[in-house]
């Protein structure tokens, strides 16, 4: 079986699945997509994600979209492979299945518009708008309020070890990372400690260079 | 083990759950959460979910929220209870997995704004706005496109079965099928065989009567 991930530097979603990969210690094809030129609207890319976004991803003659799904099949099918990002004894799989839900439910909204006010815009000489940055500042404060105190009680935000919950989270905050609302991780220390330790982990920083 | 359902009349969340409790044929303990008392933001219910929403999940010793994380949890768990809402085979999963998250990450960020603007507003002598009506319609519309075009392929939208890639639909298509958005539904006519196939379902039916 041969694994082609379809995708876009700078992409988040696609970063999340490269992220992934990574952990599984698998090979893969990249297929860069160019989407100035809407290489992500083609019929034959809209064959492959039919909402036309990256990354779309293949394993043989399966094919999938949805970097969320594409995680969970790669953790699932690949077990035995590389780090475990998933945990074995259902109840504990559940609490992970919470945060996952967390992540996606409650930090991806705001941090994703907050990536484009605060990354994007200005990399395209256009002006972040201030108000929408303040309202998705306040919601990202509540997540972290929340995460801050998860993380008092366990070391990841899906219990003792490192798992999809916290993997999914990585693109976002490389990107952040690089904006005023760094301060908003920066603030709160067991946030903070988190930050550090799944942005040093091998199979990112392999991730993000390769 | 005791399953706890801590949820509010009206709350989609909550429901989703409760569909998935009627399909897998579960006894449960329903507990109002009365939200115009704030009951969904006192100690003890942010001790069963830190961001202080309905629903919260208890079994046991295992406490969950996050609606669709509750629901895997069931349908794992319950595996061989009532009426199969996943698939065993690997590769089938990834793809109910994907439909999964089409529906939380594209159907149901527009059908929320809709259900507030058209269903919630006027019951609250609100008015709706039609700026943000018209653009989650357009959004819900594209949506609905890719539906048609999956659902003219395969029976259900993660394959030939009923699976929680539709369940999670039902609360939202309950009350937009009350609304004019209802329209957007019954253009298309698989999306509306479809529509009509999931929502007259005897476990959603029982759900959504008793």
């Amino acid at each position: 079986m041969a694994i082609k991930l379809y995708g876009a530097a700078g992409s988040t979603a696609t970063l999340q699945v490269q992220a992934c990969l990574a952990e599984k210690d698998l090979h893969y094809e990249f297929v860069s997509i160019n989407m100035s030129y809407k290489e992500h609207k083609t019929p034959e890319f809209l064959s492959r994600n039919p909402f036309g976004q990256v990354p779309a991803f293949e394993d043989g003659d399966l094919k999938l979209f949805e970097s969320r799904a594409i995680t969970q099949y790669l953790a699932h099918t690949y077990a035995d492979k590389g780090n475990d990002v998933i945990i074995k004894d259902p109840k504990k799989m559940a609490i992970v299945a919470v945060w996952i839900e967390v992540e996606s439910q409650k930090f991806d909204p705001a941090c994703s518009k907050l990536v484009w006010e605060l990354g994007y815009k200005p990399m395209f000489g256009m002006t972040s708008d201030d108000v929408v940055v303040e309202e998705n500042e306040k919601k990202l404060e509540q997540v972290l309020d929340v995460y801050e105190s998860r993380l008092s009680q366990s070391k990841y935000l899906g219990g003792d070890s490192f798992t999809l919950a916290d993997l999914h989270h990585l693109p976002v905050i490389k990107y952040l990372m690089g904006t005023k609302a760094k301060r908003l991780f920066e603030a709160r220390p067991h946030v903070s400690a988190w930050v550090a330790d799944i942005q040093s982990r091998p199979a990112w920083v392999k991730a993000i260079t390769t």
